[in-house]
């Protein structure tokens, strides 16, 4: 997307809003917090009209699911290597640097005050689990039609990923090593 | 504590004060979330002046603080059961029992939000995960004094702490036979 790109392009300029909407929505995740901005001062930040956001996500709660997918990268192809080792090590390095990026601890952060039952909650989660677990089943499966003995889908929420959001949640930092280590240890 | 203990002993009535103020906090981070009650709030609900919460705690940081210390067990004695097993399979369960209960996401998802380097984020994640390290660390120690051969307590955060947080933080259930799974698995 570019700031040249001419205006009788609709695709250029609704590109555009979407980016600077997403991107207005995780600075005020990150200097405030879930729950302590509206869909006004989102829209004033992004340079928008507030008309503009609701027709597009219809509401705070799904516009702030939706940047939680696409920054958390849910909707974006699986690694295909050819090998199952080569497609969990890129996959985890991708993960990785999604949620040790600027605005990553911010994301994760939003996408588990998203996820909750209670009335905080939006069942935001279930989409996010849904999808990263369709995807990683796609990969595995294609590992196991290869010959493979791939570990479950869940092993590889539980003993890759979980690792990744806890210690980056609580402030510890991850290397690539680490990274690395959790997916061989599971293999 | 009992309701019915003498006002004549402070001890008493201070406690049921602490747990007053505690509950409040509890539910107003379960109704509402955090960042969006006040002292004023909290004391209302817990039936105590505003300077009684100031007085004690100092600020509303250093109250969610101590409730999610408190709450998750962070300051509680580790088991010791006179295996390395038996140790962690107690000590899992004991997480376990925490995060389930009535409350336990809401403060799990306290942790999450005091926890973060950014300005949203007060550094809790620093004082919870350093007892908590502390606490498995003494556990571990004790094994190896025994003769058997412990894991790092890193390894315990994440294949055994982050798996039960993370399916709890984003709605999935855990049963005493997963629980039981990680600690067999890591063993």
């Amino acid at each position: 997307m570019s700031e040249t790109e001419p205006a009788r392009r609709p695709g250029g300029r609704s590109a555009r809003v979407g980016a600077q909407v997403h991107q207005a929505v995780t600075e005020l995740v990150h200097e405030r917090g879930y729950g302590n901005f509206s869909v006004g001062e989102i829209a004033a930040r992004a340079g928008v009209a507030d008309s503009s956001v609701y027709r597009r996500w219809g509401s705070l709660e799904s516009l702030l699911s939706d940047v939680v997918l696409t920054r958390l990268n849910a909707r974006s192809p699986m690694p295909d290597t050819g090998s199952l080792a080569g497609d969990l090590r890129t996959y985890a390095a991708q993960v990785a640097r999604e949620i040790t990026g600027p605005d990553g601890v911010a994301v994760v952060r939003l996408a588990v005050a998203l996820s909750g039952d209670g009335p905080q909650g939006l069942g935001a989660g279930d989409g996010l689990l849904a999808e990263r677990t369709r995807q990683l089943q796609s990969m595995l499966d294609r590992a196991r039609e290869r010959g493979e003995r791939p570990p479950d889908a869940l092993d590889v929420l539980d003993h890759v990923l979980a690792p990744m959001y806890i210690r980056v949640l609580f402030g510890m930092g991850i290397t690539p090593e680490y990274v690395d280590g959790l997916v061989d240890r599971l293999l």
